[in-house]
C-alpha cells in the first residue's frame, strides 16, 4: 500500500484529505506531514507547498513530489530538494478557472474603477461617475500564456476586451494578438491598457514590473498581479500610482505574505489588495488530481505539467 | 431648420452636446431645455430625462421624444405626457456593453465575495478564504430579456456562468434556459443563484424583488438590482441578507436617488452600493444616436426601441 505525506492547510485538515483520498484512491495511505507513526522510507509521495528545507531529501523512497499550487517557488526554493524525483504542479480545470473569474473581476474592477466605488461606499458618499472606456477599447496584455494565461485570455475575450500577451516562446492562441521573447516585450506593452501579470517566479521574471517596465505603458493603464510578489516592485508601483502612469492595481501577491498591517498598499486609493486567493482549487479537486496521477505513475504512463528545473517553471 | 432642447447633465454640458450635434447632426439647432429664447412653438425634439410635468405638453410642434436612457419611466411619470408622440428610448451598442460589463462584474464580485475583500482591505487584515463556487456551479437567472438582458446573458456564458432567463413573452437566446410569464416565474427562480434585474419599471413588475420572491431563491442567493429602484423592497433585501436566504446584493438603483447618507445599505456588510452607474454611454453616443434617429424620422423610416404605452415599456 502507497503512502502520501500531505502539508496543506494544516494538520486540521488532514481528515478532509484523508476522506477526499478515501474517494479517490482508496488504497492510498494518507497521513499528515508531520505524524512521527510514519517510517521516512515508507513514504511514496508528498503533497507540499513549502515544506522545510531538507525535509523532502530525508525521504528515501519518495517518487513523485506534487505541489499544492500551480507554481511551485516555494518547493524549489529547498537547496536540497532532490532534482531526480518528479515535481509535478498543481494544474486542474478547476484552478484554472477560478484563475480566470478572478483575472476577469480584477479587469473589469480596474474598468470600472470599483476601488473609487468602494471608498464612496465606505464614506456613504452618492458620488456619480461614467467609468470612460468600455472593454472594447481597452487592450488587455498578458505576461505568460500558460495554463492560467491562455484561459484567461479567451474569457476576458468573452467580455470584449482586446487581448494581447506575451511568453517565452510564441503562442497561436485564437484571437490572441500573441508577442514572444525579449525582443518583442516593449512592443507588447506599448498598446497594453490592462497589464496582468501571469508568470512563474523565475531568475528571469524576479522584479519584471518596475519602473522601467510601468514606463513602457500608455499613461493611465492598469494592473494586475496574480503571479507572484516577487515579480513586483511595490514601491515603483505606488510611485506609478502616484504620478498617473497607473490608474490603479490590483494585488493578489506581495513579496512578504501576510501583507503586513501598517503597508502602505492597504490604504492606497488606487489599490485593491486580495489575499493571495485568485485561485486555488478545493481539496477535493486536488485529490482527485493527484490521484489521478498516482495512478498514472503507478501504470508507467507520463506525468503531465511538471517542473523543468532547467527553464526554472 | 430643426431644433431641439436637451435637458441631460444640467447646463454646462450644453457645450459638449451642440459640439456632438454638430458632428452627426450639422443642420440641427440645439438648445439648453430652460433656453428662454426659443420660443415653444419651434421645438421639434426633445432630449429629456426627467422632465417637469407639462413642459412637454407644452411644445405644440414637438415631432418625437427622446430619453436619455434605456428606461423612460422618469418621463412617462408626467401625467400630461402627449401619448400620441413617439417616445424613443436610448437603445446604444456602447450602453448595452456597458451593462453587460458591470452584470459581469457585479456577478463575478459575488462569486469572490468582494465586499468582504473590500471591508478586510479597509481594516489591513490579511484574511485568506476560499470562494467555494466557480462560475460553472451558479447559474445565473436574469429578469428581463430585453437589449440589456440578453447582451448581459452572452457576456456571462463566456464567464462559465450556466444562465437562466425570464421575460413577459417567451425568447430563445443561445445557450439560455429561457422562462416566460408568471406560470414559469417559481420554476425560474428556484435555480437561480444568483438573480440579476433587468427589467422595466411597469405597475406590473413594481415591488417585485420583495420577500415573497427572495424566499422561493434556493437558500445563500446573490441578487444584483440594476433595473429600477421601484422594483425593490430594500428592507426585505437587508431582512433576507440578514437571515442569510440572500448571500449578497450589488444595488445600483434605490427608492430615492441619491440614497440619504444615513441608510442602513451604504454600511451593511453584505451590500455593495453603486450610484446608479451600471451604464451609460457617452454623450457623443447619445448624439450620434438621435441624430440618427432624427434622420430616419426625417425621411419617413420607422424609429426603433419605442415605448409602448399599452405595455408600460
Ligand atoms: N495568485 C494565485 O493564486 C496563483 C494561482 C496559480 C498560479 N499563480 C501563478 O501563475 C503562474 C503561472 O501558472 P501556469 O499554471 O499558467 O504556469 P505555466 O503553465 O507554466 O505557464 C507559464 C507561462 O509563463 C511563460 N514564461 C515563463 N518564463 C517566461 C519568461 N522569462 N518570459 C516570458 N514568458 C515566460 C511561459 O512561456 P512558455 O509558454 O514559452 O513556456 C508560459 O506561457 C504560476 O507560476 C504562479 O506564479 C498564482
Ligand atoms: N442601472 C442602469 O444604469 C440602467 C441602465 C439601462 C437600463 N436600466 C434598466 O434596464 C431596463 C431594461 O432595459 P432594456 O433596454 O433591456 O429594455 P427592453 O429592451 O425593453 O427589455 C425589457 C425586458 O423586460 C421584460 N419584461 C417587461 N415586463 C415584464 C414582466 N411583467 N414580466 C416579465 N418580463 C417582463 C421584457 O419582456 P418581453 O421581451 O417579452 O417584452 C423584455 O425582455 C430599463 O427599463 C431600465 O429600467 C438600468
Amino acid at each position: 500500500m502507497a503512502t502520501i505525506l500531505v502539508k496543506s492547510g494544516g494538520e486540521a485538515a488532514m481528515p478532509e484529505w484523508q476522506r477526499h483520498f478515501a474517494e479517490f484512491a482508496p488504497g492510498l495511505a494518507v497521513h499528515w506531514w508531520d505524524d512521527a507513526a510514519v517510517a521516512p522510507e515508507r513514504v511514496d509521495f508528498v503533497l507540499v507547498w513549502d515544506p522545510e528545507p531538507g525535509r523532502i531529501a530525508a525521504l528515501p523512497n519518495l517518487k513523485v513530489i506534487f505541489g499544492t499550487g500551480a507554481g511551485v517557488d516555494f518547493i524549489t526554493a529547498d537547496p536540497e530538494l532532490p532534482r531526480h524525483l518528479p515535481l509535478m504542479r498543481m494544474a486542474t480545470a478547476g484552478a484554472t478557472q477560478r484563475m480566470g473569474e478572478f483575472v476577469c473581476w480584477a479587469a473589469l474592477s480596474l474598468l470600472k474603477d470599483a476601488r473609487r466605488i468602494a471608498i464612496n461606499q465606505a464614506a456613504a458618499r452618492w458620488n456619480y461617475f461614467e467609468p470612460e472606456f468600455t472593454a472594447g477599447e481597452t487592450p488587455v496584455g498578458i505576461m505568460g500564456l500558460g495554463n492560467m494565461g491562455s484561459r484567461a485570455a479567451a474569457m476576458l475575450q468573452g467580455l470584449g476586451f482586446p487581448v494581447r500577451g506575451w511568453s517565452r516562446t510564441r503562442k497561436a492562441l485564437p484571437g490572441v494578438t500573441c508577442f514572444a521573447g525579449e525582443a518583442e516585450f516593449d512592443a507588447f506593452l506599448a498598446e497594453t491598457r490592462i497589464l496582468v501579470c501571469l508568470l512563474p517566479a523565475t531568475a528571469e521574471t524576479r522584479g519584471i514590473l518596475a519602473a522601467p517596465l510601468l514606463a513602457k505603458l500608455p499613461k493611465g493603464a492598469g494592473l494586475v498581479n496574480v503571479g507572484r510578489g516577487s515579480h513586483q516592485k511595490i514601491e515603483d508601483i505606488i510611485a506609478a500610482l502616484d504620478a498617473g502612469q497607473l490608474c490603479g492595481a490590483v494585488l493578489d501577491v506581495f513579496e512578504q505574505e501576510p501583507l503586513p498591517a501598517d503597508h502602505a498598499a492597504w490604504a492606497h486609493p488606487k489599490v485593491m489588495v486580495t489575499p493571495h486567493l485568485a485561485s486555488l482549487p478545493s481539496r477535493r479537486e486536488r485529490a482527485q488530481y493527484v490521484a489521478q496521477a498516482i495512478a498514472d505513475f503507478e501504470a508507467g504512463r507520463p506525468l503531465a505539467n511538471l517542473y523543468d528545473h532547467a527553464r526554472g517553471y
